[in-house]
């Protein structure tokens, strides 16, 4: 029996609809491309969003067509996230800052009809025009007194195309599973592969985020992304903000730590998100001032595990540091480092600890960690497993892809190895492909390498695993070393006071250098390549 | 085109689910009717409520079945609250405090084939048994030391019952919109009507309850829900609290001040609900002792509107007060008054007239008000129609009724008339029905009638439309003076110092008493029927 409840899609206009109708005076406020600063309600917003609908439908835009945009976090692109899939269109994230072969074979791969983009990628666009069949036109996200020319020949201007239009236009009601944005993935192999997000998975995840154990975004809050819009839909924020109200700060293109120091103090920021690498940045602007971190009350980090430091050096700011875990595949959330009440008397060291965990699971996302045969493992803190998740804002396919990323359960595996402790959170101790599996047992390789790290004689170190005829795998320590390499057995003895004795390497390589990615990881796969035929001094 | 995103089921057990895996040790802690006080974690809960779902299994059970209860809030309450809908079948909360032949009517209608009661209401079952021909059996919610004797056929022992089971039980997965409890509103005419909820509507209440800006609920609090269990699932509370890990105070039978008072000490309750009349009782017991609320620090009152003296009497206590508005129909959560960050240099007294109004909208609920054409009026704070709703938590039909309490575009007619102001804040100024139509103009018989209490010689006022050629009503006033009657123009006169002139009655009639319902409320239907055929002066 069906319950008698209205059957309201769950559509991502309704959160714009909301700030406008009851908080219409509150602001977005973006550095545009164009320099300066620009600010408007979102009563404003909604407006314009409407006239971008229209101009959408009269460029002949139907339901279901990919939209790509290459912009940085302004305005255009935040009326661009309600205006694309308002129409039931999907708002298609690129990221700008891949490799050109890798932006025809999404643009391509997604049959992006239009893309928008801000004026700073009109030369890429151009470059790669020849080679993008699918694309029709490319629409310049700026006015026409900043409008540059264009070799291509069919250009519009942003503004132009509002300009034509009014808003007089109803939303359209449709299926709240319907694809509401997509955006890809570049994994170290193998093609990208798009996610694509739907209305309701975005609207449940939004509510979700702004739950008080979450991000606890509310209107009083002042809000700033800093991750790019084209990084998992800016962590879901662009969503968040006009959900609760909030004033929402979009930085432009640049995200150094001094223009967000500058935007932190000149918007009054309350709470902010980005991956360490800004953070730190921020830190050495704020650091040895005056000024302290002003109306900074919490950040969110992610995308990559942050420092220590990183922690200490917020906390004498006076600012709150949560550890956000997720993935494109997530939406993003999946975790977030919120101690429990329980926790707030521990000393602060080992707060700090668990801090430095990725944090606990969030209503809506099933976690568990299973071994080699998909048996379950116990949230103990210790053993450490392949981490799946499952949850309403969780992918169940890539765009146009046939093999399915989850099993028949539903669950997604993220090709993290993890423990989880008796309260929840979770440690991400390693990537599945790269933990080095001896005798059924597993060896943490970012473990080791930590360890090796720790000795005075290594400037680099990397941990894989090579053939054993008993053992499957035992691990090889690859090091750079600081001048002159130390003794091999130094280093084992170094490593014995910090891991357990079955998990000790069996051989040490030296090199001059380790093979890096263009983000700087260490390419493992270049390394197991290299050393397939290593035979160990053990066998 | 949908999205590729995973389709799981917004079920009412994942959130019981969630808290026993990551809050094991959170409790929830009850007072039963047996007496002392019972706490369990929610892992603890979860095995009962797997138990308790066996059970059911066994009893025969089927999905969409309607089960019954009479019960106070108390953790075997909680138990039913998942293990009734999480095996498909539907929670029918009962409010015993309705009249004999009401609940008779209600029992029939919703064909409970199960019911589960307190001891305390034993009597009452016994007695109306005789006429409820679809109870196959009574479950008494207590365990067999305490299991009084019964005239009745098929009474069993709640706790036998699951000492029976074990709780090896795995969920079953259906359709996210299947019902999953079950609730009737009684309004002052008419029969019962049955507010019949789904897994999905409750979900998605849950979540937004624990937005920052709503209830903001957290690991940390611990929350003390005195509504009871039988008012629109004790506004949601028990579903919040799990999603959440918030330890879960049930205060049973005894609502009294000085029970709750003894109970927000001992447990370290942060946050709490309840009437207005409950919290009186409570600041009463509080005031004047050396204690203060202590980690009291935040209280929605709903149900019916606070005084402007309970703020201040909590404000001084250094609570929060938050007004909650909403309706059984609404499951129940329309409004909350949580003011914005503009408002926060507004001085006390502007505060608390805004505190004083229900609320702003929460995201996912629309809200407008109306003229007697359907016309949508402006959010001015002046203008006042017909208060309309529209969202996932909100109904769309009664159970096994053919009428629609919804309007073609799903508007669900409040029944209420309200203002609502540019900053969203919604003041209810009248029930639809007791508004006065002169005209083509509204007037509130409420506003009229706090007017007339202003003056000295007036002990109650009812202000009630009555025939005019003319201006189809015009105004009475029915006043109960306090000792004798003051003159008519002078009471005329004070209220011109009140109300613009057009308002001020056509005339003024002195009774003895007004007639009163129940729970207090002047019965309006009574008073228009007394004077039908008054024929007022102006005529």
């Amino acid at each position: 029996m069906l319950g008698l409840m209205q059957q309201k899609p769950l559509l991502i206009t309704t959160l714009l609809e909301h700030a406008a109708l009851n908080h219409p005076n509150k602001e977005v406020v973006s550095c545009p491309i164009e320099g300066g600063i620009h600010r408007y309600t979102y009563a404003d917003s909604l407006v314009r969003t409407k006239k971008l609908a229209k101009a959408l439908l009269k460029l002949g835009v139907d339901r279901g067509d990919r939209i790509g945009t290459l912009a940085w976090n302004t305005y255009r692109h935040f009326e661009l996230f309600y205006g694309v899939p308002g129409i039931g269109a999907v708002c298609h994230t690129i990221n700008p800052r891949l490799f050109d072969e890798q932006l025809i074979y999404i643009i391509n791969h997604a049959e992006n009809r239009f893309l928008f983009v801000d004026t700073t990628f009109l030369d890429l666009v151009e470059r790669l025009m020849p080679r993008l069949p699918t694309v029709e036109a490319v629409i310049v996200m700026t006015d026409t007194g900043n409008m540059p020319g264009s070799s291509l020949p069919n250009v519009h201007c942003y503004e132009e195309l509002l300009t034509e239009q009014n808003d007089d236009l109803e939303w359209p009601e449709f299926d709240e599973n319907t694809a509401s944005s997509l955006c890809y993935t570049s994994g170290t192999t193998g093609d990208p592969k798009g996610v694509l997000y739907a209305h309701r998975s975005t609207y449940i995840h939004t509510i979700t985020a702004c739950m008080a154990d979450v991000h606890a975004f509310q209107e009083a809050d002042v809000i700033l992304p800093i991750a790019p819009m084209f990084h998992a839909n800016s962590w879901g924020i662009p969503y968040c903000a006009p959900a609760v109200g909030a004033n929402l700060i979009l930085p432009g293109r640049d995200v150094s730590g001094a223009h967000i120091k500058t935007l932190i103090k000149q918007e009054k920021v309350t709470k902010a998100c980005a991956v360490p690498t800004i953070w730190l940045d921020y830190l050495n602007q704020v650091e040895g001032t005056n000024e302290g971190a002003g109306s900074l009350g919490r950040i969110v980090v992610g995308g990559t595990a942050p420092p220590r430091s990183m922690f200490e050096r917020f906390h004498a700011l006076g600012v709150e540091v949560a550890q956000g875990w997720g993935m494109t595949e997530m939406s993003p959330l999946g975790t977030v480092g919120k101690l429990k009440a329980s926790m707030m008397d521990l000393p602060d060291k080992v707060q700090l600890d668990l801090l430095l965990k990725q944090g606990r699971g969030i209503v809506g996302v099933e976690m568990r960690i299973v071994n080699d045969d998909g048996k379950e493992l116990p949230w103990d803190g210790k053993a450490f497993g392949l981490l799946q998740v499952r949850g309403p804002w969780i992918t169940s396919g890539y765009f146009k892809r046939d093999d399915s990323p989850v099993d028949e359960a539903g669950w997604f595996d993220t090709g993290d190895v993890a423990t989880i402790d008796p309260e929840g959170f979770m440690q991400i101790t390693d990537r599945a492909k790269d933990v080095i599996k001896s005798g059924g047992e597993w060896i943490s390789s970012i473990d080791l390498e930590n360890a090796a790290m720790g000795h005075p004689g290594v400037a680099e170190a990397a941990v894989i695993g090579v053939y054993h005829p008993k053992w499957d795998e035992r691990p090889l320590l690859v090091l750079v070393p600081k001048g002159d390499p130390p003794e091999k057995q130094d280093v084992i003895d170094y490593l014995a006071d910090h891991v357990v004795k079955w998990w000790l390497p069996d051989d040490i390589v030296f090199v001059d250098e380790l093979p890096h990615t263009a983000t700087g990881k260490v390419q493992k796969n270049t390394l197991r390549d290299t050393f397939k035929d290593y035979e160990l001094p053990t066998v």
